[in-house]
């Protein structure tokens, strides 16, 4: 096969200049590890006079990325302009209609749209990658779909937004709210336009929900996926749980249970000296667990020019080679439907809560818990100031129902003076 | 394609029973990914009567793995016997020879063999996959073969000899001598037929160089490889490091510099709070660095029934599933011939060594690192009980060979009251 494997580029920013770059730079290698020449043939991006740092002379310009995807001299159409609608989905479509494979960096278009375009695409003979969506370079698709095949998976984890992981460290290391790092990253460009899509755990949850997918067989169910941010994570919880020895990430969990698919992006502690609790910054880790490999941890960039394009490189070269594989690893038509449950698996939780200093105050918060099958590991109860007697307390394992149940009767019974925070404990 | 693949099997001891585990109880699961049933139909191993603790009835059993390699009802040959001569590699030939494709555990066989039998292989159309050989159910072959495929591999690193990072963190852990664990780690049945390698450093050398192969496209050169193992790591050196922020972990490094490729299996420092400094027992990791991707880190279990035998099943379902590559990544016959490098990348040095109570005596030893262009980062001395004063110093980068020179001339000038140790400390 010496035929080369021409690209169409829809996207020229971050991640289309660095696949450009790359592209350009290492022609030979690219050729030796394929055994063919991998060529771009024509790109496309909104503004054609933009200088984008790196030469486009040499190939066609479409400004309409649909156009692109339908040339006849584009084998794989490369999709990394993000978004679930509009021309990302538009020109995906056409690519697969062309009879074009398609390499995508887009989450949101796969979170939303997966199951029809990998159907589409089956049926039309093309493929999909993706392995830049999830844990930028991390070969973290490639490892669970073809690396981990021979497993049943249990369990996915993953710390996969670095936004809100460069947030979490950043408070604890600078002893800062908030507030006023989220309005660091905001002024560094950390953030997304739209930063719920970050910080309110969108993003990655877009991720866990294609993780999931893979290892379940299921199709993808973002719309499953219990969603909670990282915007009331307060530097008293974080200082709160490093003394009991935990960290406190926006974790992702995935575990297919008998109730059914339980799929959770949400702040959760950590053990401190675990891999988990001592990822920093933007790093990202994945953590899969099989019956038979027992658990694998991946970590890396989740982001950047390089390690994203390092990542869609990888799944060019794996089309370049001619290996074929279904989007989600089975046949989309054979993914079964998801039955997305609660996460009601039984795990200890940190609980917060502010009680009145008032007579029988604690007898109550005892009770609640009791009545409700609560059962308590460790407490703590810190110095107070007059009013408010704030109580730390670790559960013994507990499904979370119980303690819902538990704080909404504390709620009921005039004895707080504010809303508990209650934080789940993963066992990793 | 809905051919079955059928496997021949020969080697039924700790991975050889795993894969055939998995094969019988995973049927469907393993055909939904891979789109074709994937079936045992011959087996072999040394003896018939042995109780497995699996059914092998429904298999033809061969007494010679030679033949097994050759029946015309076997797709692919699975090797799971074990050595680099006999019947491992007969059979393995044999196979071949035969247009069968080859999955492996055997990192011996292809360290020393690996290039004519990727030939032979290439020539013939067969694939050889060895994904269990390294690292054991990390998917690191995978990662850096095509996951890492768009970049240049600037570094490997890896802790892959999981019996000697458990001597190395049981000494440290229960402050015991190494003769002391080790003969533990014999009783409970850890080390290989000859210790040596596993403590010498030879399997983990053998690993290194099939991933400094696919990392830098040069033919497997073993030989290359500047092996030292870990029988000469006191309990003092642990204790030692530890005090300046450090562990010691068997090592391996792979880059390519200016001089050629530098390959070394050997004791090193790493920092305490780093991920390699954090490994514990016979866990794994690999450490991959490309000028795209920066680092990529894998952790997971580097040996076991059930880790070994996922890493096989991984490459037969890609072997089932159509993906067939080079065995190394690039064709074999491309592969450049590697040019050995004697390890002199500058590194910083930990220093031990015993002064003699004598006038001047710290003067030349300041005097031979000074001659020699060493300079010290940090130096300790602890208190003496009269003759002997431990000395310990942490130099700045410096190239081995310069450290080597001054301690030569220490050596010479009477001053020293035993051998000095001296272990690169690794900038990970
Ligand atoms: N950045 C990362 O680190 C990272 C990591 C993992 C995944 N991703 C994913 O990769 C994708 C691209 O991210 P990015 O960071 O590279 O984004 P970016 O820097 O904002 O670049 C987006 C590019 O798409 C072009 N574009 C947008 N709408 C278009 C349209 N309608 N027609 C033609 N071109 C259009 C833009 O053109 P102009 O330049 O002319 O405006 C720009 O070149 C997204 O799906 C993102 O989620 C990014
Ligand atoms: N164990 C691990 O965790 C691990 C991890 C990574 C890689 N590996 C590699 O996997 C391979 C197998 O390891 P293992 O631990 O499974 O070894 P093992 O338990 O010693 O089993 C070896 C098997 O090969 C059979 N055998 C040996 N010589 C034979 C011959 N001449 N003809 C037919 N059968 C023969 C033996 O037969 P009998 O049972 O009848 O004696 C036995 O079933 C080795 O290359 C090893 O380096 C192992």
């Amino acid at each position: 096969m010496t035929e080369p494997l021409r690209l169409g580029i829809a996207g020229l920013g971050t991640v289309g200049v660095g696949v450009v770059k790359i592209v350009r730079q290492k022609a030979n290698l690219l050729a030796a590890r394929t055994g063919r020449p991998v060529v771009i043939t024509a790109v496309s991006a909104r503004s054609r006079d933009k200088d984008r740092g790196v030469s486009l002379t040499d190939y066609a310009w479409e400004d309409d990325p649909v156009a692109l995807a339908q040339r006849d001299d584009v084998d794989v159409f490369v999709e990394l302009m993000g978004g679930h609608e509009g021309s990302a989905k538009d020109a995906t479509e056409a690519a697969i209609t062309a009879g074009k494979d398609v390499v995508t960096a887009n989450k949101a278009l796969l979170a939303i749209h997966g199951q029809a375009l990998a159907e589409q695409a089956e049926a039309n003979g093309c493929v999909i990658r993706f392995e830049a969506a999830v844990a930028g370079g991390i070969p973290v698709i490639k490892s669970l779909t073809e690396g981990l095949a021979g497993n049943e998976i249990t369990r996915v984890m993953g710390v996969m937004n670095g936004t809100c992981n460069y947030i979490l460290t950043r408070m604890q290391d600078a002893g800062l709210p908030y507030d006023e790092v989220f309005a660091e990253a905001d002024a560094l460009g950390y953030l997304e336009a739209d930063p719920n899509l970050d910080v309110g755990g969108i993003d990655a949850g877009h991720k866990l929900s294609l993780l999931s997918s893979i290892a379940f067989g299921t199709k993808v169910a973002f719309d499953g996926v219990e969603l909670e941010g990282i915007q009331r994570i307060s530097i008293e919880d974080i200082n709160q749980a490093e003394d009991l020895g935990y960290r406190i990430k926006l974790l992702g969990v995935a575990q297919l249970t008998g109730r059914g698919l339980e799929q959770r992006m949400s702040p959760c502690l950590v053990p401190a000296d675990s891999p988990l609790g001592q990822l920093k910054g933007g790093t990202n880790m994945v953590v899969l667990e099989g019956d038979a490999v027992e658990q694998v941890v991946l970590r890396g960039p989740g982001a950047g020019e390089g390690p994203t394009a390092s990542a869609v490189m990888g799944d060019i070269c794996d089309v370049a080679r001619g290996l074929r594989l279904s989007t989600f690893g089975v046949p989309a038509k054979e993914l079964e439907e998801a039955k997305p449950a609660t996460s009601n698996s039984p795990a200890p939780y940190y609980v917060r809560l502010e009680l009145l200093d008032r007579p029988g105050a604690m007898a109550k918060l005892a009770s609640a818990l009791g009545d409700a099958g609560v059962s308590i590991d460790r407490m703590r109860q810190s110095q107070h100031d007059g009013t408010e007697a704030p109580v730390l307390i670790v559960t013994h394992k507990t499904q979370r129902s119980a303690l819902q149940d538990a704080l909404e009767a504390l709620k009921g019974s005039d004895v707080l003076a504010s809303d508990p925070v209650a934080l789940r404990i993963e066992t990793v």
